[in-house]
C-alpha cells in the first residue's frame, strides 16, 4: 500500500545513452560489467535520509519551502511515514544503500532514554521495512550538532554532561546501525571544533575528542561490529574551525592517539573544496596512507563560501575522482553516497527523484571513464616514466645515505640536474579523451 | 665607511608614543621591561634578507620598480656591496636578527661547486661584518624554488639528481648558518608538492621529504649545531598544493616520519590566511603540540588570493599572536621575522626603514597588549571557569571508562546539559580594553 | 512595568577608558564632542530588531538555542511582549535608533491583508512606546527572503503574483515607516538573484526590479516621505548570485533606471568582505558617487564563506570605515546600525547587552581616531601632494585633447616620466598613530 | 626557411574522436557546419602572443624556466626570431588569429620614440609575414602594465606624465592594429585600480579613466578604425583593486562616461572567477546588455586564488559559456582567445602544441554541445514556461501601475502566490544529456 508520494512516477530504469526520458538511466546500468565487476558493486550508491526526507528546505534567510505530508517531523506517526516514502524512493531509484542519522528517523524527545527508545523502535520498523526491500545499510552516524545540547561541541564540549550525553548517543546508534547491518559506522564533529579560540582550551578539547573516538572503536569490537569506523572531515561550516578539518588533518590526529589502523576517512567533494582542495587531492591523500574509506559524492558550488551539497553534474570531476577510487582498489564497505540535497525551490517528489538520477548517471559516466583510464594505463606510465630515475640502484641507495656523502658525490660528479617537462597539458588532454 | 644608500636617514630611536616622527619608534623600547623581560629579548626581531635586498619589485605582471646600487645581483661584488647596506639597516634599526636564503646572499654560479664556494666566501664576508655589529643570525635557509632546476620540487623532485643537488645545498646551508651562529635552521617547501595529481605520485614524494628531513636531523646533531630545526607550513604559491599546507599537516606529517621531537614550526601570518586559518589558529594549534618555535610577523591582505607577505599593521589581530606566544612561554631559539616586503611602489631607502619601523612598532604594542592579558588572567580566568566541569573526578573517570557504562549513567541519573553561555562577546570586549 | 526580562542588568552608561565594568561604555559618551558634533549625533547607532529579537540562533546545522519568552513568534501577544523587551533594551542602551523589518515586529499570517492588519496594529502599538522612548526609527524595511512565497525572488520571481505581493507589502512598510517617523526606507534584495542561470531570464528580471524601484520612488513622493530610499548591496548569500552583487553594482543598476539621484545605498562591512572588498572600498565608492546613505556595521569573519554578521571589534578597521564617512561629510539620514548577531551560544540577557556595548565602544573608538586624523590632515595633505601634478594647467588641458596632440607631445619633449614612492607603509604606520 | 624551433612536429589536423594522436585535433574540425556555420567561424580562435611567446616561465618565486633562441627579447633581432616562430606556431595549429601587446613584439626602448620606432618596424614585419599566412590579427593591445613607469597606473595614474606616455603608447598600437587588419581594440587596466586607498583619490582617477576611454574611441572613429573597442574586466591582480572588476562595474563604468555604445567587453574566465561569478554569469550580464564582444577561453584552478590562465579543459563548463555566446548571436568581430600559458614545467616546444591542441578541441566540443541545445530548445522552453505569467496582459499593465492600486488589487483579489519547483536538477541533468 503507497503512500502516494511519488504517484505518477515509475520505477527508474535504465534506457540508454540515447533516451530524452528526464527520469531514465542513461547511463547507470547497475549489471553492466566495468573492470571485471558490475557497475552497482562498484558504485554502490546511497540515498541520505537527512537531505531526502528531514531536510526542510530552510537556510539562514529562509523557512521550510518542502510541504511533506510527514510534517512535522516531532511525532512517531510521521517517521514512520516518512520511512515509508523513504522505502518507496529506494525502490523507486532501486538503490542499493541508504544512510542515516538518529536525528532524521526518529523525533527529538524531551530527554535520552525517550530518544533511546525511539530509536530502538523506529529502527525495527526499518529492520522489517528492510527485509522486503533490497536496499541496505551503508553507515549510521549520529547527529550531535542541531538540537543546542551540542552548541558548544559533543565529545569536545566544555560540560563533561555533554560528552557523557554523546557517548550514551552513539552507543545507541551503533547498536542500531549494528542491528540493521549497517556496514560501516560514520562521525562527522560538525561542532567539534570551535567559534572563537578566546574560549576554548583547543589541547584539552582534541585529548577528549582522540579519547572519544578510542572508546567508538572500542566498542566496536566489543560488540562484534565488522563495519568500518568512518570520520568525515569538514573545514568549517557550522563551526568557525573544526577539528576534522581535512584528510591530513584527519589522519595527523588518528595517528596521534593510535587510531590509524582501527579509523579510515569518508570524504566529500563539498568539504574538500571548502578546505581548499580539489576532491581528487584529498582521495589521494587518504589512499596514500591506506585510509580511503568512503564517499560523499555531492559537490559545492565554487561561487559559494558554504557547504551547498548539491548532487555531482560535472562528469570530468567525478571521473577523476572515481580514478582515485579504483586506484586504491575500489570500495570494500564503503560506497557512493549523495550527502546532496535538493535546492530549496525544488519542491515537488519529481525533484528528489531527478536530482538522484541526474547524479547516478554522472557518477556512472565518471566510473567507466576512470575504468577506461586505468585499463589504457596512460597516466600510470607517464606517472612510472618520470619517476623512473628512483629505481636506480644509486637513487635508492641515497635515500639510506647522508647529506655528506651526497654533497660529496654532487661535486665529485657534478651532478647539475636539467629540467625535464611536467607535460600537465599532454597529461590533461589525455583525460579529455575519456571524459 | 657607509655605502651612502641610506644618506639623509639616522639610527631609529624610541620617542615614545606622542612622537610625530614617522621614523622613530614610538611603541617599541628595547630596554623596557615586560613581564620581566626586556622587549627586546621578547620580540627578537629579525630582517629577511630575501625581500629587504633580493627582491626587485617584480610581480607576475611587471619587471622590477626597485633600482639598487647592488643591482644586477650576479656578481661578488655586487652580493658584498648588498651585504654592506643590509648591515648598515641593521644598525639603522639596531635589528638584533636577520635570516638569509643561500640565493639571497650570493650570485647564482653555474654549478652546485660554484654556489657553494661563493656561499663560503660571502658567509665568511658577512661573518667579519657580525664582528663589529649587534645583529645575529636568526636562522639561514636555501632557496630551492627559484632556479629552474628546482621547478618540480626538491627532496621531492622526480629526478633524484635534484634530491641530490638539495641535499648537497642543504648541507652547505647548514654548515654556514653554524658558522654564523645561527639560531635554528628552516625549511620551506614552497616547491614540495604538485602542480597536477596527474603527473604525480604523492605516497612516493612524500617519503622522499619524510627521509630527506631525517638527513638534515641527522647532520645537524653530527656538525653538533644546536640551533632548532623549523618547517614552515603554507598550503600552496607557487605550488598549487604544498605538502606542507598548514600546522596540523606538518605535525602530521612529523608525527609520520618520527621527527616530532626534533622540529618545529615557523609560522607565518599569511600562510595561515592562505590556509583558511586565523593566525592565532595555527599558534595555538602548534603549541598544543609543544611545537611552536618562531613566526614570520607578515600579514596578508584578506582581499588578495596569494602571499603579500606585508608588514603587519593591525594591533589587535598582533597582540592575539602574541598572547599565545606567551602563553606557550615565549621565544626560546625562535623570534619575530619579518617576511615582509615593502609594496613595489615604495622604491625609496626611506621606505625600507619605514616599513620596519612600522611593523616593529606594531609588534611592541601587541605584545605590550598581550602581556597586560596574560597579566590580568581574565581570559585564563574564563577559560578555567568553563571547564571546570572537567575537574570533577566523575569527569575524569569518565575518560578512561567505555560507552556503555556511560549510558548506562546517562540513563540512570537522567543526565540532561544545559547549554551555557559562551560569552564570546564579552570576551572579545575584554581584548578591546587591552589593544 | 518591567517584563523581567533584563532582570538585574541596569542602564550602561559612560565610564571611562579605565573602567574594568564589562557593561560600561569606554569610550562612548554621547555628549562628547567630536569635530564640533555630539558623538550620538555622529554615530546615529540603530539596534536591528531582526538579530536582536527575531532570530533565534538557528544556523543551517542546528534549530534554536535563544529560549525567549516572546518565543513561539506566532502570536500578536508576543510580537507585543517582544516589543516590549526590545525598547526595555533600548532604554538600556540609551539606543538612538532602531531598524525592522515586517516579518521580525508582527507574526507571519495566512494571507496578505492579516500581515498587513497584524502590522498595522505592531507598528500602532510600537509608535505608542515611542512616545515615551528617546529611541527613533531609522529605516523600515519589508523581509521579502524569508516566507517560501519569496523563495524564487521578489520584484525579480518568474511569478507576477509574487512582484504584485511584494509591491502590496512594500507599500504596506513604507506606510509604516512613514507613520513612525523613520529616517529612511531599505531595501535589500536577498532573493532578488537567481540560484542557476539555466532557469534564469536574468534581463527581464533585471528590468522588473528597476522597474520596481520606480515604483518606490514614486510612492515615497507620492506619499510625502522625506526619508531617503537606500538598497543594500550583497553579493550572495541565500542566492548563489544576488543583483545588488556590490556598490558598483548598485551604482551602474540605478544609473541604466535613471534612479541616481534618488537612491542611496546602505553598506555593510560584512557584505563588503564576501564581495571581494574592504569596507572601506565600498564606502569609497558610494562617496565618490555621493551615494553614501547609511551604514551596517557589522564584520564578517575573514575566515568564514558566509555573512556571519558579527559586532565590530577591530578598531583600525573601523576607524577606516568612518574616515571614509567623514570625508563624505558625515550622516543625514543614515547611521551607524548593528545588523549584527549574538553568536548562537551566547544565549543569555547580558550577552545581548554585552554585543551591543562592545560594538559601540568600538565605534566610538574607530570615530575618535577618524576625526584625530581628518583633523591632524596627514592623509589628505599627501593625497594633495601625490596628485600635485593634475593641478598644473598643461595637466588639465590634456585632459581635453586627443590621443594625436599627447602623443605629439610626448615625442616632442621626450616625456619620460619618473617612478614615485607610494609611500603605503608610511601612511598605514600614519594611521597606527591614531588607532 | 624554417626556424628548427618545430622540428619534429607537423602541422596538426583533424582526426576525428577516435584518434589517439596526442597533437591531433579529435573535435575541431575547421570546416564542420554547425548551426549553419563553420565551425572556424563560430570559434575565431586566436593564440596569444605574450603568454606563449613573451612570458618566459617565471611565477612571484622563480625566474624563467623556458629557454628559448629568442632569449633575451632585448634586441630587434631577437623579436624577429620570435615573430618567426610565432607564425610557424600558427600554422602548425592553422590558427585563424593571433593577439598582441606591444611590449611581447618589440623590446623595449629607452623612450617613448625608441618604442614607437620598433612597433613601427616590428609591425611591419609581422604584416609582411600576414601576407603570406592564413592567420589574421583579431585584436591588438597596449602592455601598460610591466614597466616600472606604470607601477601606479597607466591613465589612473597621479602622474600626469604617465597619462600622456600611455595616451602617445595607445595612440602607437591603435596605429599599428589598425595598420595590420586588427578586428578589435583591447584595454586591460591591470595597474588601473590601487594598491592602497590611503594614497589612492578614487573618484579623480576615475575620472581620468573615463577621459582617457573616450579619447581612445574618438580617435578610432578619427582613423577608420573598423573594429571593436573592448576592455577586459578583472577584479584584481596585479593591484589590489582594479576598477574594471566585473562586467557588471565595466557596464556601469561606460554608462557613466557615456561610452556605452562605443566600447564592448573582452571576458575571460579566470577574470570571473577571481571575481566571485562563473564564466556564463559574466556573458550572461553583458549579453543582457548587448556588450558581449570577445571570450578570452582561459580557465582559473578553483583553489589557487591568483589568475592561473590555464587553458580550458572543462567541456562541460566550456559549453555553458558558448551557450550564452550563441543565444546572444555568436560572434561578430570577436573571437575565442587563449589567454592562456603553459604551465611553467611544460618547458618544450611540443608543450606549446599540446596546450592550443587541448584547448581547441575542448571547445570545438563546448561549441557543439552549445549549439545542440540552441537546437533543441530545451532550456529556452522551460524559460519561456517558467516566465510565462508575464506575458499575460494583467502582468505587463503592473509594471507600468504603482504601488497603491497593485496593494488594492492584491487585497481585493487575495493575491496568495504559490511556490512553483524551479527545476534545478533536472535542467542540469538536461545539460548533461549534451555535454
Ligand atoms: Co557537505
Ligand atoms: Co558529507
Ligand atoms: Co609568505
Ligand atoms: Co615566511
Ligand atoms: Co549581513
Ligand atoms: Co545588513
Ligand atoms: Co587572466
Ligand atoms: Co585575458
Amino acid at each position: 500500500m503507497s503512500t502516494g508520494f511519488f504517484d505518477g512516477l515509475s520505477k527508474v530504469t535504465y534506457e540508454g545513452a540515447d533516451s530524452d526520458n528526464p527520469l531514465a538511466f542513461r547511463h547507470y546500468n547497475p549489471d553492466e560489467v566495468v573492470m571485471g565487476k558490475r557497475m552497482e558493486e562498484h558504485l554502490r550508491f546511497a540515498v541520505a535520509y537527512w537531505h531526502s526526507f528531514a531536510w526542510e528546505g530552510g537556510d539562514p534567510f529562509g523557512g521550510l519551502t518542502f510541504e511533506r505530508p510527514w510534517h512535522p517531523q516531532d511525532s512517531m506517526q510521521n517517521a514512520k511515514l516518512k520511512a515509508d516514502v523513504a522505502f518507496e524512493m529506494f525502490d523507486l531509484l532501486n538503490a542499493p544503500y541508504f544512510c542515516w542519522h538518529d536525528a532524521d528517523i526518529r523525533p527529538e524527545g524531551a530527554d535520552f532514554a525517550e530518544n533511546l527508545s525511539t530509536l530502538e523502535e523506529i529502527t525495527d520498523y526499518i529492520g522489517e521495512k528492510m527485509q522486503s526491500s533490497s536496499t541496505k545499510l551503508l553507515w549510521g552516524t549520529a547527529n550531535m550538532f542541531s538540537h543546542r545540547r551540542w552548541m558548544a561541541g559533543a565529545s569536545t564540549n566544555p560540560d563533561p554532561d555533554v560528552f557523557a550525553f554523546a557517548a550514551a548517543t552513539v552507543k545507541g546508534c551503533m547498536d542500531a546501525t549494528h542491528k540493521l547491518g549497517g556496514e560501516n559506522y560514520v562521525l562527522w564533529g560538525g561542532r567539534e571544533g570551535y567559534e572563537t579560540l578566546l574560549n576554548t582550551d583547543m589541547g584539552q578539547e582534541l585529548d577528549h575528542m582522540g579519547r572519544f573516538l578510542s572508546m567508538v572503536v572500542d566498542y566496536k569490537h566489543k560488540i562484534g561490529f565488522k563495519g568500518q569506523i568512518l570520520v568525515e572531515p569538514k573545514p568549517q561550516e557550522p563551526s568557525k574551525h573544526q577539528y576534522d578539518f581535512d584528510a591530513a588533518t584527519c589522519i595527523g590526529f588518528l595517528r596521534k592517539y593510535g587510531l590509524e589502523n582501527e579509523v579510515k576517512l569518508n570524504l566529500e567533494q563539498g568539504h574538500a573544496i571548502l578546505a581548499g582542495h580539489s576532491f581528487e587531492h584529498e582521495l589521494a591523500v587518504a589512499a596514500a596512507e591506506g585510509m580511503l574509506g568512503s564517499i560523499d559524492m555531492n559537490r559545492n558550488d565554487y561561487q559559494s563560501g558554504w557547504d551547498t551539497d548539491q548532487f555531482p553534474n560535472n562528469v570530468p570531476e567525478v571521473a577523476l575522482a572515481y580514478y582515485h577510487v579504483l586506484k586504491a582498489g575500489g570500495f570494500t564497505t564503503g560506497g557512493t553516497n549523495f550527502d546532496a540535497k535538493l535546492r530549496r525551490q525544488s519542491i515537488d517528489p519529481e525533484d528528489l527523484i531527478a536530482g538522484h538520477v541526474g547524479g547516478m548517471d554522472v557518477c556512472a559516466r565518471g566510473l567507466k571513464a576512470a575504468a577506461a583510464m586505468i585499463e589504457d594505463g596512460g597516466l600510470e606510465d607517464a606517472l612510472k616514466e618520470r619517476y623512473a630515475g628512483w629505481e636506480k640502484p644509486e637513487a635508492q641507495a641515497m635515500l639510506t645515505s647522508d647529506l655528506d656523502s651526497i654533497q660529496a658525490r654532487v661535486l665529485s660528479e657534478g651532478i647539475n640536474p636539467k629540467p625535464r617537462s611536467g607535460r600537465q597539458e599532454r597529461l590533461e588532454n589525455y583525460v579529455n579523451r575519456f571524459v
